[in-house]
């Protein structure tokens, strides 16, 4: 149950069988820091390349494929009062006839107030065509861009994307409070993090959240010789299912295929069960529209579980 | 101001320019009812064939194409004390390898307290598979499935799908209190709406929500020269679009272009602006991914809105 | 037997239930014409309003829904010695970013000539930009652009795009010498055709062949009570099916599955003989990917079949 | 203008930046072998771990990112007289409620003559259900299921798929006499290529063509600073590029977008001019629809580029 401290020195912009940054036991923390999706840290000074620098991997004892983790935020907060974001959605989400309707892109600058939690354009950005935002407030609802383990087969795959080994997902949900589990792939599991978002909305469309630097603290449980397919998560209250893939459709059929799997293997639903319960509770939750992979959440509220003669845990 | 009170008696099984069945005026209201989608009533009798039969279409004088009609629901609530769902997730929701895992279509009767507002399974059904959700109580969420206006073109489109002029949509959100805007095509618009669900998943992913006949009352207003693309909608915490296509991707592309012309032609805001503010604040409901066309709602809360110096109606 | 002779005075731009134009038999024949997509007939005049106006229906007596129909193109070939094309590929045929790449869009004048079967760009039109495509000559390769019956359920739908019924298919395969077999939906059938090309690429992706007026000449022969899904048809070198959807992907699936129902049911394969013997023999062929619904063909040489012991019609 | 003799004794089962077997200079050309998608070579001995093991990758003198490579396949053939297929079509390949009506998946061997290029399923493989295939004789056309060279950004990525950098594309067209070009985004370019197929259908919708091992011999040209995105080639009668994405309309969009490029600068077409000619002579070929990233082949004939004023090299 060591709580960690980790000061990253490197980052990564695959994920990878890197060489671990540190070795974890089942149930231990880790509190560390997270630089921007640009490479720039809490200081604001750049000290990595960019393109979603993770840090990590963190080596999970024990953790053998076939085997599953599951990671905790515990916290994820801005640890810097600036961060940006684009000013234009991406081609790929608009209609293909409408894309010369879109304007130039820019990069809006963003000011934090981290005591009150709010978000807003900085100033010097609020101008010209972003005037009309100047009074804009935000509220910050900081959440971790990308989070996951080594590929499988050896792979290294950009943080551009994202797959069963979870992965560049901007996922709104993975914010402090929610557990994301995923499959084992590698030796150590070798977890990964990064590209902390101050603010999102679904779908991260036009590429960027609040993009900024944050402090992040996580505990991780080793789930040994466990079956499963997709990222599986929960929170307060929801359990839920995470599918990557284009296009969405194919998102949504990971997803809820997955959770269908969930019910009946996690919950001890039968087959018609889970079927007609998923069909009337379910919701959705759009993660990332933008990159290579789509991400889309199939989500279950936990009341609709708790009646279940057979609860059983992530 | 009139609220009219009608009774079907013919129903239709597509969106199309057939003779009218009420002439009503701007800011009228209708009070009507709906069949189930297998065309049984409130009392349980088949009223006519199945497949989303629809009540309707309304005329509403002086609507000429290029014009748009607001339909607010004003309720929308079941009629009667049973409906009945799928117990199976359809195949193409669903990983193609998964399918073989699926158990057998059956329809399972819910019965409803109507006063309490909640549905269960009925005590015939929730047995053997089903056993397990023998105490499973849902809140009701009725919502109308089906809602549009006569397609462009001299089209007559089955109920099974959806288009710019709305259709069997499944949208969770249009419940009592939604007002939906649609594009006029023929004239009088010509209002359908059916296929109420007490209860619905999003996606209405096994095909049906809790199927069953309702009440309903609605208020048409009538917006002259008004262009749109994709039905607008809003209700108390949102505006929203709403985009009908397959795949799920293009349903997004329509929702969000959509929202992208209101936020600078109806909110004043530059094309910097909308696209800056809807990266941040944007949300995505998902509709109907069970019919041939998939519907996608691109939502902006209100509270984002009301700072902004120009903030016109829907 | 008869050859029927029929001169159009009046067009649809939905299939559907229309009133019949003209009964014929089985084994009938009919030598009439189609007017460009614009509503142009062989005399360069407008004489009907554009949007692949069809000609027909024309009603099939005994057709009932449950049989099927084939229909063999016996000459489709231009009346007139001028077309028209678009000059720019569709925004949704290239990458999202690449759009704002693409040329204003104009319509190019083509001169056929019919006798040496060729065309080439009107030197009126093949100047400024396109003086490049001065000396270009392309072989005419007539094809029907539009065919199929009216769809299910007193559907009207709109000529820009396609089902199970045919439609706006834009397939090159639909010229003199192929036979293609729907299903029957309505009484009588109830064949449109119309929309040809004198040339066109695979996909008709600038959304346009060259659009011209044409003569054309079927036979259609009536199946009795034939279960299929969707269309098949054969030339002189392959047997295909045709899926009409969009994502192509879902295209693909329709041809993919209906080719596989009818080696099984109509050339008595085996299941793990149609998947051999498809795995290796199968080839694509891209119809419309312009239009709401793309078009997929699945194609199996006539040489891979004729060892088989059982070989039966289309 | 060396031809290396190289004779493999390592495989991977990634395309990335594994360590070169072998230094090429430009105009080089290789003479080897590949294994099959299981690891078995011309012996027909298990040599190396299954999922379509690579050869390679070999290093080009002085290639760098920025540049191109150009590959020959000047020779493909089988080294062995055995091969496999599966029986089944995909899952996914078909429509989701067709997915039950699929055999069970099994290996068929089929025996192939290399001298008169023909291929039978084995006697043995030729009982039970696929009795009625034992006299199909197919053609050989042998070709070449991945090429490609390491992908940018330090990624490995797995054998199953593809990109920009080529991969697993199972293209029917890769076969002696095309040339295919690739962008280069690590130095040496790092050429991989393997699982050769004997016979395959366009997509390799069974999972596999006729898998066996090859004999191959290639040669390569460096361009120096040569822009491109996607793949490009070209064989006796046409140039094509090469589109990875899924959905198959993505894969469509990569590889038109990539031939309009190449029209306007390659051949010095304008745009106009460039979507003019495409829209009436383009031809698609369908890759691989079977893993995670499908393949579309953009094509244009060269017949209808040898008018124009400006013809430049692939």
């Amino acid at each position: 149950m060591t709580v960690h401290q980790f000061k990253p020195t490197e980052y990564h912009t695959t994920f990878g069988s890197h060489a671990p940054v540190l070795r974890i036991a089942d149930g231990d923390s880790v509190n560390t820091t997270t630089v921007d999706a640009r490479g720039y840290d809490a200081s604001g000074e750049q000290v990595t390349e960019r393109g979603n620098p993770q840090t990590g991997p963190f080596y999970v004892e024990g953790a053998e494929p076939g085997d599953a983790v599951s990671i905790r935020i515990d916290r994820a907060y801005p640890n810097r009062r600036t961060g940006w974001t684009n000013n234009v959605v991406a081609e790929h989400v608009v209609d293909a006839a409408y894309v010369t309707a879109l304007p130039e892109r820019e990069l809006v600058t963003w000011e934090m107030d981290l005591e009150a939690g709010t978000a807003r354009i900085a100033p010097a950005s609020a101008v010209g065509p972003l005037a009309g935002l100047a009074s804009l407030v935000l509220p910050l609802a900081p959440m971790v861009g990308c989070l996951g383990v080594a590929p499988p087969g050896g792979q290294a795959i950009a943080t551009a994307t994202s797959g069963t080994y979870g992965g560049n997902m901007d996922y709104r949900g993975l914010m402090a409070g929610a557990t994301v589990t995923f499959p084992v792939f590698a030796p150590g599991a070798l977890i990964h993090l990064g590209d902390g978002h101050a603010v999102q909305g679904d779908g991260e469309i036009v590429g960027t959240g609040i993009e900024t630097s944050f402090d992040v603290e996580f505990t991780v449980w080793l789930h040994k010789d466990m079956e499963m397919t997709w990222p599986r998560g929960e929170n307060a209250g929801y359990i839920f299912t995470i599918g990557n893939a284009r296009p969405l459709d194919q998102a949504v059929q990971h997803a809820t295929s997955e959770m269908l799997r969930w019910l009946q293997n996690g919950y001890g639903l039968s087959a018609e069960s889970a079927g007609t319960l998923l069909g009337q509770v379910v919701a959705y939750d759009v993660g990332n529209i933008y990159d290579p992979a789509y991400t889309m959440v199939c989500k279950v509220p936990k009341w609709a579980l708790t009646h279940l003669p057979l609860v059983a845990g992530s």
